[in-house]
């Protein structure tokens, strides 16, 4: 049996109980991916407690989905979530997905009269990665680490921050990925404090921290790694800032392992930086699941609830950010496990002087 | 009065014929970039027909929404999308647009208990430009038409399609591009013949089509384009299948001017080549609107109604593919004016011979 098939099987067992439905119709692509292999932009997939599974897409895709989706024949229509739900007869009840658009509930509604709404039970699944995807995850993110580091060697004062991202990129690449997970982040002088900040024509000076965040794809699998450097010696104020951060991602680090509450865990990096003043310029979650979305449950923040599993793949990112300054954030993907984090990002943390 | 005001205004004398409610709720995040500058991932925009706008985000867009969208104060909520909604007060109708989730349909249910649902009216809009986003799509794509040019010039035998593609993207970027527009495709060999070919491990070897299809991305426009190389002198299939595209290309393009029938321009290409024996091998739509996002209204294929009108910004991009030989495709962003097309990306079209 396929990996893929095997994971159908997992859902397949959940569906009844979790939906009260015969069918789970999956339309959210990461999800179809992971149920199927398929990586293309229009497909449907019908899971049903009854061992009946449908898969359609539409004509580009005939070739792909033959590869990548050998144990399944697909229902090919430009139509396709029209024909799949069609071509399921009357006599079972179904369930979608709350990520499902309107106008696609529309179309079942049209078909089916009625219908319920799942939220997040594939996504639930995907949380714990199997051996095939800790793979490629560990690929990506050693890549990652070796690239940031390998970057932090060739930063010159004068370079343009987006000619440094899109050089990341080129060196993901050259390392073995097949492209990045996300856009890249790096951000420098006051951009550092932006959290998602653009990349853009700035040149690195002088006294600039720089925030790298960025992450390799591989096999569709999402890493994520953030270091941040200064240009030349560093401010005490610099240095301050980046021992804060570093403390409080090392004592949530530790944290990562199976059981762990995940608001906790959130806490054991936040409360050290609320304790040195900082509560309001750590204005984001500490971390999120990474997989084949670049976010992915579980997120862990002050209002989390739930606890870690081992085989969970997630993030730990605490970040400090002075408006007009500068900021550092410091993020690493871990895997827990029941003895606590495996690393998969190892590249040195402390705050490296480049330039 | 700003440009976003003014597009709000456009779209507000709108609300009340196109949907029987006194606000339109905007939820789709280009829609709402389009309407207010806001390019962060969580917002939400209410434009009332009687004049009043909400604006929401949450707290790590602060000082972004400040930046970006002047001219409206932001609610600012993790709970985005419930707090606008429930701002609204009670005594107007609400619409919201059909690529909502079920998920925020049924936040927008808990709040208003009722709500009707519009398809595209922000789209219509987006889909004639203003000179603001002409002018950021003419850069866009002056910058890829001479990125892919410069791109051809150093392409070797023994070349990776992932380093090719990561080289062209940092020529985007020394071009003076903010990042490129969508995953860039470099196919080569067997493909080429691959519509929506990840770059991957295989280097250029002698005889080889290459398609490289492409865009850079300015200010928030996508641009797009695609030209066809061959490595060494090519075969006479390979001069024959270009020469056919090109043909095909050339008689759709002509054709794009105000108030040309979509269908009609599409089957210009399509009849070309299929009179040639080739109708299996071209399984794509003629084109598509490009702007805040890559693919966007109209779109062109044999299915489609309607008309351009002056001030659309569309591909052409008709090609054949003749699996596991290769593939040939030609496209061209295009302005359409009264009196014929403006081609935004200049690049010669013929089958340019690299390596």
């Amino acid at each position: 049996m396929s990996v893929h098939a095997a994971r159908r099987d997992r859902l397949r067992a959940l569906v009844a109980d979790a939906t009260g439905s015969d069918v789970l119709l999956v339309t959210h692509l990461p999800n179809v991916q992971y149920l199927t292999g398929f990586s293309g932009s229009n497909a449907v997939l019908a899971v049903g407690s009854d061992g009946q599974d449908l898969f359609g897409t539409d004509g580009r895709y005939v070739i792909q989905a033959a590869q990548q989706v050998p144990d399944l024949v697909p229902i090919v229509d430009r139509d396709t979530l029209r024909t799949v739900v069609a071509a399921l007869g009357s006599g079972r009840t179904v369930a979608v997905e709350s990520t499902m658009t309107l106008a696609q509930g529309a179309v079942v509604d049209a078909e089916r009269g009625t219908f319920a709404v799942a939220d997040g039970l594939v996504e639930r699944l995907r949380a714990v990665k199997d051996d095939t995807e800790l793979a490629a995850l560990e690929r990506a993110c050693a890549i990652t680490s070796e690239a940031i580091e390998a970057l932090a060697g060739e930063m010159r004062v004068g370079d343009r921050e987006v000619d440094l991202a899109r050089r990341l990129e080129q060196l993901f690449g050259e390392l073995g990925a097949d492209d990045r997970s996300f856009e890249t982040i790096v951000g420098s002088g006051p951009n550092s404090a932006i959290g998602h900040h653009e990349p853009g024509p700035r040149r690195l000076a002088p006294g600039d921290l720089i925030v790298v965040d960025a992450g390799a794809l591989v096999d569709g699998y999402h890493a994520d790694m953030t270091r941040t450097f200064v240009v030349g010696e560093p401010d005490a104020w610099q240095v301050e800032v980046h021992d804060l951060v570093l403390r409080a991602q090392t004592s949530a680090r530790e944290r990562y392992r199976d059981g762990a509450d995940l608001r906790e865990v959130d806490a054991a990096a936040r409360d050290l930086v609320a304790d040195a003043g900082h509560a309001e310029h750590f204005d984001h979650g500490l971390g999120h699941g990474v997989g084949l979305e670049i976010h992915e449950p579980p997120f862990l923040g002050p209002r989390s609830t739930g606890t870690m599993s081992a085989g969970m793949a997630i993030t730990v990112e605490p970040g400090v950010y002075l408006p007009g300054r500068g900021g550092v954030r410091i993020e690493d993907t871990l895997v827990v496990t029941p003895g606590g984090p495996r690393v998969l990002t190892p590249a040195a943390r402390g705050l490296r002087v480049v330039g």
